[in-house]
């Protein structure tokens, strides 16, 4: 199998100039869901595909672009050009990018693939703008509901408006803009955005599935008192006791991820009318616990939520969890899986298995039936949704060459 | 002894004509140091003293009243009439109208004091407006100093400007406006500002010292990461090490409390860009660590540093704690609380002996040399610097009788 057209040059310059649009001063990008700039790169990308290609925008703002428009199935891959606010130039247009080099790599290659491929390239993954995620890949699905499109983002303006403005009119959300039929499967090659394969010098991730998330907003309430004039022993420290919590959910968290899959996290508190010189009397925190297992993370939520009223009841303070979310997780599809990690196998470098910690696009064609993949190349650092973002060239190479063989595998 | 001319009408009416100056909305008053209000407040008690008053204003605009402006000697008594934004009515008023009220009812009674009293009343005790304490009486007591007067308000006005503007002009800053070879004592009666008072029931409280502050501002740094994709075991959390140490002061704060005279504070916390869906990398708390006792303060402070550090090495985070405020605890006259204990005994209420958690314009009257007491009536439910600020009027009338029968005392 020869897929030396794989062109690494190429697709640094394509990240580079999809970077410059809506780039920001420190080296990251701004490129919001329905802004111009988001309209500017879609133009971009529509402008460095081969004349051969069948280029089809739908009614959500997706475009689709295939060489074979009449073949009775084909293989999808891509992911989303829009960033969150000063954003990595890696999150989303990598996986745009590879993709086409991919299929361009397997069109220049001696090999024919058995489902011709079709780039997908989708709007609004990123819930920066508006508060909700992947909103162009669950619009081609079907999957949207009409109460989204009330969203607003911070300037007051609604997400119906902001697409229109954009030149976006959606049609019937309830049906698929795509024939699903027709799509074989969906592959999404994106950052890892954590810092496993960093940590561990591993050049793939073959993802298995998507964690999804319980999200709790917790209140704890306590009672306002003089710091200097209150004993310790006369306090109800809300602070103390949301102390008490957070390191809960990290302990708990902790030790369930040692029988299964389970992330759990406090990531933000506020100190309600803080102050040095208070004994403070209400305290706010969000908790964040995923797993890929959804009655394991159920029963790791009951743990949590059990622990939070014993340090209620033993410090005499409210602690009141409100829930905020709860995502179904999803499985990737196993004989996908497998072939991504036969091809990832097959290049020659170090790889592994792991669960996606985020949302993607790819997670709305698994919800929807279609056979389902993703590939993950390392965030250096961990680091994502920053200036800072990262990966080795040599394994956005590696990554785009696991796409082509997957294309030309025959497990679609 | 008859003090039956303490009239908690009267005290009732002041009051409430003092709320008038800067009340707010929610029955809170914000009457700034050199404020139109605190002018008014401070003109309205001057239209109050009886005509047989001879009255002082010195350079700071601190009042001096007396009936004796002869008397070799004096015993002061007073307070502030300078508020918090929306605070209460009692913080500074109470100890003014109750020092009048106390002066009057021994003008009424047939005994005569040993050590005529004067009333004083000081501007700018609170340090809401330009982050300074007890200006008036520092400055009345030459305690001053020149750099505090560049200090700003929230609106850039420097503290020198704000005082020109109330018609302040200071003169000779290291000089004491007072001659203090004449004044025999200094009396203040405060809110306690806590709730050991209200939750033991007791109506009076004599103050055996000042607790002073050893403070920091806490920063610790980890890393950010994503909440989803970052493996419990690779994280450092900056948010978990900061609950941790925030229970560390709490604990070990509880703990010293019970060999000596404690209290330990993390009253406020910040989450640098915290966020539902991120492992927290940076976290800024600040920690108010108080005693009466300096030598068993800077032991626990001690204390409380090593317990950081070791939060540090374990977790693998940086814990700076940058020092912001050393100062020094004081100890009250013990004549003088062995004499206003007298007095409290003398009334029949239950009271108690205990530090004053917050600093005082009585304090910097010991710290230059001048045998000085406090009395504290009880705050309802311990609240202070709120509109809620409430005391039981039978406690008020108490505490009046208490500063009575020490101006009637030979201890001074």
């Amino acid at each position: 199998m020869s897929l030396s057209a794989i062109d690494p040059d190429r697709i640094r310059r394509r990240l580079d100039d999809l970077w410059a649009i809506g780039h920001t001063d420190g080296g990251g990008v701004t490129r919001l869901a329905y802004s111009h700039e988001e309209n500017a790169a879609f133009d971009y990308l529509r402008s460095e595909l081969p004349d051969a290609y069948d280029v089809r925008t739908d009614s959500l703002g997706n475009l689709f672009a295939t060489r074979d428009p009449d073949a009775p199935e084909s293989l999808y891959l891509g992911s989303h050009l829009d960033s969150v606010y000063n954003g990595g130039r890696l999150d989303g247009p990598l996986g745009v990018v590879t993709a086409l080099e991919a299929m361009e790599a397997v069109h220049a290659s001696d090999e024919t693939p058995p489902r011709p491929p079709t780039l997908a390239v989708f709007r609004a993954e990123e819930s920066a703008r508006f508060g909700h995620h992947t909103i162009g890949s669950r619009g081609a699905l079907g999957r949207l509901t009409v109460d989204e499109f009330s969203a607003t983002d911070e300037e007051g303006v609604p997400l119906w408006l902001a697409m229109q403005q954009a030149g976006i009119h959606p049609e019937n959300l309830a049906a698929p803009t795509i024939d699903l039929d027709a799509v074989a499967g969906f592959l999404e090659l994106h950052i890892e955005q954590g810092r496993v394969l960093d940590e561990a010098d591993e050049s793939i991730g073959v993802v298995t599935g998507i964690r999804a998330p319980v999200r709790y907003r917790v209140t704890v309430t306590g009672e306002d008192d003089h710091s200097g004039a209150t004993p310790m022993g006369l306090r109800h420290d809300a602070l103390a006791a949301a102390a008490e919590a957070i390191l809960a959910v990290e302990r708990i968290g902790t030790d369930a991820a040692e029988s299964g899959d389970v992330v759990a996290t406090v990531g933000d508190v506020m100190a309600v009318e803080g102050a040095i010189n208070k004994v403070c009397g209400e305290v706010t925190f969000p908790i964040d616990l995923r797993s890929n297992d959804e009655a394991y993370r159920d029963e790791v939520e009951s743990r949590l939520l059990e622990a939070l009223a014993d340090i209620a009841d033993r410090r005499e303070v409210e602690i009141d969890p409100e829930p905020i979310d709860r995502s179904e997780p999803v499985d990737l599809d196993e004989r996908v899986v497998d072939a991504l990690a036969d091809a990832a196998a097959a290049t020659g470098v170090a790889y592994r298995r792991l669960p996606s910690g985020g949302g993607h696009d790819a997670m709305n064609f698994q919800l929807s039936g279609v056979p389902t993949g993703m590939v993950f190349v390392p965030s250096v650092d961990g680091i994502s949704h920053s200036p800072a973002e990262e990966t080795d060239p040599a394994a956005i190479e590696t990554g785009t060459e696991v796409l082509a063989r997957a294309i030309l595998g025959d497990e679609f």
